[in-house]
């Protein structure tokens, strides 16, 4: 295939995905919903630290999940022993959901007013990027096991994401990883990125993002439209 | 005085205020300079947080600095150790430096293009939140021997700050602080809010802050017009 072509077929892919988008985030919009796409290399700990999200925050508002993986089950099960919805999307070959898959996963979902959806994207760092799945933000989590120059290697996905979560704080007495330096490159890629440094584990650090969710969650049902009258 | 004329009187300097606001934002933008207002309570550790900032910083572009204290010029003596022009403000019985000050601070400064102004405000976590200098951004700096509820029961410094520096991170072993707490009192009240842990003694989290000074500062020379066609 010519190099104009790969380029033309991206475009359209990628304006079909947005135009789903747009459809995903109206629909989010009506019931007041936050949703969250939270993206990562694999093994970040994402899953981990959505269940212990959900088990601190599900009494104080509606949650569902869709988790995408190219294969099994395993994290909607994750999620699901929580207590809250989990839609499991397998994307096959797909390293990336996409604004389509959202689409229909919505559908399997009760649509709770005011609640908080979270998209757990596909273990990659690269591809999800750039697909609008129609959330209000991308929040991408890096695990301070992985080097601190990561910022600066994929910077694609740090300046679309609004949040960044150095995850695994943990582990950094036993660690050479050097936390503002990680920082500085993360803010020099996107200087207008917020950063949280937590821990799934010892819980060091949830309270912030607790108030980053609610803030943004209080946001949304704020700008919910009223109910269209009954006729 | 009734109420009516305190509220009328209140509103009449803050709009003379924002008058000369847009007059030094226009002329900081012509030299494509980025103006940093720092603000906190007093022995915040800001003159301190900004010496160090300074000599890691200066040998990258020009900076000068604005100095505010009711009276003394030790603050200002001690900027000009590290080799940069200071100029002090002295507010008398004013609890804030105000636009018009920094008017006349900024004749006596050099308008090297592409520089940095740090205006380090009076020591008061109330008043300065109020007064816009024409800087790009306030910069509050809370000190963790303060309490983790300052957010909560100062929000409008808070609230009209663009970065937080979380400072005296060294101490942190030795108090009882809740840093997650006060990050989550901080997005409680300004969910865009940027957070930095720095410590001005250890260097914590200096390189991130200075990627963040440094992005800002890069914009501020991109958006400098081009100079006028000699006539």
């Amino acid at each position: 295939m010519s190099q104009e072509r790969i380029v033309r077929i991206e475009r359209d892919i990628l304006s079909k995905n947005d135009a789903y988008a747009r459809v995903n985030r109206a629909r989010l919009a009506r019931t007041g919903t936050l949703a969250l796409n939270f993206v990562s290399s694999p093994g970040s700990g994402k899953t981990t630290l959505l269940c212990r999200t959900i088990a601190e925050l599900k009494h104080r508002m509606p949650i569902a999940v869709i988790e995408g993986d190219q294969q099994t089950s395993n994290d909607a099960e994750r999620i699901r022993a929580t207590g809250v919805k989990a839609v499991q999307v397998n994307t096959g070959r797909g390293c990336h959901l996409d604004a389509h898959m959202v689409l229909h996963a919505l559908d399997d979902l009760p649509a709770e007013p005011g609640g908080l959806l979270f998209i757990e994207n596909v273990g990659n760092l690269v591809c999800p990027s750039a697909f609008d799945l129609g959330e209000a933000h991308k929040v991408v989590v890096l695990s301070v096991t992985e080097g601190e120059d990561k910022p600066l290697k994929y910077p694609d996905m740090f300046a679309a994401s609004d949040l960044m979560l150095l995850n695994k704080s943990d582990l950094l007495p036993h660690l050479d990883f050097d936390v503002a330096a990680c920082m500085a490159a993360a803010l020099r890629v996107n200087p207008r990125l917020q950063i949280l440094t937590v821990s799934a584990r010892t819980g060091e650090g949830l309270a912030a993002l607790y108030a980053w969710i609610e803030a943004r969650a209080a946001e949304a049902r704020r700008l919910q439209p009223a109910p269209e009258p009954m006729t």
